[in-house]
C-alpha cells in the first residue's frame, strides 16, 4: 500500500514537473502535466504549452501510441471533458484505452468540476483523486483563484532595507536591492498575468513595467491605477507596445485619446474614498488575469493589505540600514493594540545574491466572491 | 595528501564540537577542546569547563593515559605555555610523550602567540597550525576580539515586525516576537560576558536583563548607560544579584549610594556629546568581557552602529505588519545618497517558530585598539 502511494507520488511529482514548464506560456490556461506509466515504466509524457495548443494528455498520447493501452495516466489536473479550442482530453484518454486515471487536483472551475472524472468513470476507468494536491494547487494558485474567487492571485513586491526603508528622506532609493534580485522581479512579471501598479510609482520611477528576462514569453498587462489622471501618454510606459488598463475612477478627468494598447477600467469608489480594489481584481479576473504582481508604493500596498486581498508579500530585504529618516514600508492604520496588526507566515525564505527574499502570507485573506 | 587534510578536519572538527560545550561556562576563558588520536583511533577526549579549572589537554590526557605516547593531539587553540591558574598545557603534552600536535588557532593574545608552539617545537614535536582556523575563530570571536582589538565582540538585537517597526505608535510591543525567540534571546544572554542596554530602555521595560535559560551558569554584567541619573535602584533590575554596571558621563548626577552588586563606570563624552562607546567598550574588555549582547532603542543601536562598533547585528523579524505609525529600528543620520549607508552581510537566516532570525555583520567594523 505504502509502495503504490510512493509509486502515485512519483510519478505525480514528474507530472508537476512537466507541468511547471509551461510557467511563462500557458497563461491565462492552467499549467498541466501528464505522465503515461505501463508495467512501471514511463511510455510517454507531455506538458500543456499555450493556449488554444493541445492539451498535455495529447502530447503525452501522442507519445506512449499503441502502449497507451491499459496504462496509468498521471495528470496534475482534472482533464477536461468539454470542447474548448481543442477536443476534451477525457474522450482522448478513453479512446487510447487508459485504465487508470491519477489526478492530482479536482478542476477548480466550479462550472465543470468532476465531470472529467465522472466521464471517465462512466467508460469504466479507475480514478484516483487526490495525489500532491496541494502541491497542484500552489502550482496553479492563480488559475485556482480565478476560478474560485472570481479574483486574481495578488502578490505585493516590496524592497526595503534590513530596518524596513524603501527610500532615503530625499526619496533616492536606486539602487536599494542587488542587480540579480531585480532579476529575480523581473521573473516574477513574466510570470504574471498582470502588473499592478500606481501612477505615483510610474512618474517617480520612469517605470515602464515590462518583463524584462530570457525567461519571458508573454507579456503582462501593465494594470496602473490612476484616478487622479496623473498620466499624460507621454511616459516611457506607454512606448512599450504590450497592453495597459489604466484604471480610473467614476470622477477622474481624462481628455486624452489613449493609443491602441491602452484601455481604461473605470471602477467605482468605495465606502472609504478609494477606487474600490475588490471591483478591480474581480475585472481583472474577468479579463482572464489569473495572476498580479504588484510593484507600488506603501500606500496601495497598505491598503491592499488591509482590505485583505494580498496572496502574498514577496519582500527583498537587502543587507542595508537607512535609518528613522528613511520612507516606510507600508502606510497602515494607527494601530493601539498588537491584537489588531495584520499576521502573516513566512513561507519562503532564501537568498537571492546578497538579499533576502522573504515571502510572507497574510493569515486573513478575502475569500468571497462578491465585493 | 588529501586524506590526511580531511583527517586532520574530522578530528579538528570533534575537537571543536567538544569545544563548544564550555559555552556557557568558561567565560572569561577561551572555549577549547581536545582529542588525543593514535593509530587512527581517538584515545583521549576533552574540553575546558571553567575558568581556573583544567584545560581541555589536561582531561583528554588524563583519559588517554600512557596511550598518549605517540599520539597527535588535535587542539582548537594553542596550548598554553606559560603558568596562570593551572600549569602549562605545553608541558603536559610534552611529557605525556604526545608526537604531533595539531592546532586550529594560534594564541589570539599579542604577548603569548606562537610561545606555546615554539616550546613545543623545541622539544621535537611537529605542529601544524591553521586546521579549520575560522571555524575556531568564530567559536571564539569574543576571546579574540578581547585580545586583538582589547574590545568586547559586540552584538545588537533587535525585535521588529517584518515591516522593521519595534512598537505601534503609543509604544506598546509587548510581544512582537513569539516566545521561542525570546526564550533565544536568554540563550545569547547566558553566552554573554555582558548585556548591554539604556536605562530608557530598563525602565520602559521594566527589564531585569537576567538570562533566564536552561542553559545559563553565568550570568551576564550587566551594564546599563544612564548618563542622565534616571535609575533611581528601585527598579526591577536591582532585585536580581547578578552584577551591575551603571555607566555614567563626567557631569552625571547620582547621589545614590548603590547596593553591592552594583558599580559605576564614568565614562568621558564623546566629540558628539555623547558618550564614549569605545572607550566604554575598552573598560569592559579591561574588566575580562569577551563579549556584549546589546538590547536597547534605536537611538543607542544607531550610534553603535554610526561608531562601526556592531559586529553582529541579531535581529528577530516577526511575521507582522504595524505600519508607519510604528516605531523605527534605528536611528541614524539623513543619508542623502545610497553610497552613504551602512552596508552589512547576511551571516545567518534561520526561522524561531513562527519568526525569521536573521544576523547580518556590518562590512565596515572599527579595528584599532585606541579611541
Amino acid at each position: 500500500m505504502t509502495s503504490t502511494t510512493e509509486c502515485h507520488q512519483r510519478y505525480m511529482s514528474r507530472a508537476l514537473e512537466l507541468a511547471a514548464q509551461g510557467r511563462f506560456s500557458t497563461a491565462p490556461n492552467p499549467m498541466v502535466g501528464c505522465v503515461l506509466v505501463n508495467n512501471d515504466t514511463i511510455i510517454g509524457e507531455g506538458w500543456h504549452q499555450r493556449a488554444g495548443e493541445a492539451h498535455a494528455e495529447v502530447h503525452a498520447l501522442r507519445q506512449a501510441g499503441t502502449k497507451a493501452k491499459g496504462a496509468t495516466a498521471y495528470v496534475t489536473l482534472e482533464p477536461c471533458s468539454h470542447f474548448g479550442r481543442t477536443p476534451p482530453c477525457a474522450d482522448a484518454l478513453i479512446e487510447a484505452g487508459i485504465a487508470r486515471v491519477v489526478i492530482a487536483l479536482k478542476d477548480p472551475n466550479p462550472l465543470v468540476s468532476g465531470d472529467g472524472i465522472e466521464r471517465l468513470k462512466t467508460h469504466g476507468i479507475e480514478v484516483i483523486v487526490g495525489v500532491l494536491e496541494q502541491q497542484a494547487r500552489a502550482l496553479n494558485c492563480g488559475f485556482v483563484a480565478r476560478m474560485q474567487r472570481k479574483r486574481p492571485w495578488l502578490r505585493v513586491k516590496m524592497a526595503a532595507s534590513l530596518d524596513g526603508r524603501t527610500a532615503l528622506a530625499n526619496g533616492e532609493s536606486q539602487w536599494i536591492t542587488s542587480p540579480e534580485a531585480r532579476r529575480d522581479v523581473h521573473r516574477w512579471r513574466a510570470q504574471s498575468g498582470a502588473v499592478l501598479s500606481s501612477a505615483q510609482t510610474v512618474l517617480a520611477d520612469q517605470a515602464t513595467l515590462t518583463a524584462r528576462h530570457p525567461d519571458a514569453q508573454l507579456q503582462p498587462v501593465r494594470v496602473i491605477i490612476d484616478s487622479q489622471g496623473l498620466l499624460t501618454g507621454n511616459e516611457p510606459l506607454f512606448k512599450e507596445l504590450s497592453p495597459i488598463v489604466l484604471v480610473h475612477g467614476p470622477d477622474t478627468v481624462s481628455p486624452q485619446t489613449w493609443p491602441d494598447h491602452v484601455s481604461v477600467l473605470e471602477v467605482p469608489r468605495a465606502a472609504n474614498g478609494f477606487l474600490d480594489l475588490v471591483q478591480l481584481l474581480h475585472e481583472l479576473a474577468a479579463r482572464d488575469i489569473n495572476s498580479v504582481w504588484t510593484e507600488c508604493g506603501s500606500g496601495l500596498a497598505g491598503g491592499l493589505l488591509e482590505a485583505e486581498l494580498v496572496d502574498e508579500l514577496v519582500v527583498y530585504l537587502a543587507p542595508k540600514l537607512l535609518g528613522h529618516t528613511g520612507h516606510g514600508l507600508l502606510q497602515l492604520p494607527a494601530f493601539t493594540h498588537m491584537s489588531q496588526v495584520p499576521e502573516l507566515n513566512f513561507s519562503d525564505v532564501r537568498q537571492v545574491a546578497d538579499d533576502l527574499r522573504i515571502i510572507a502570507v497574510p493569515r486573513r485573506v478575502r475569500g468571497d466572491l462578491t465585493s
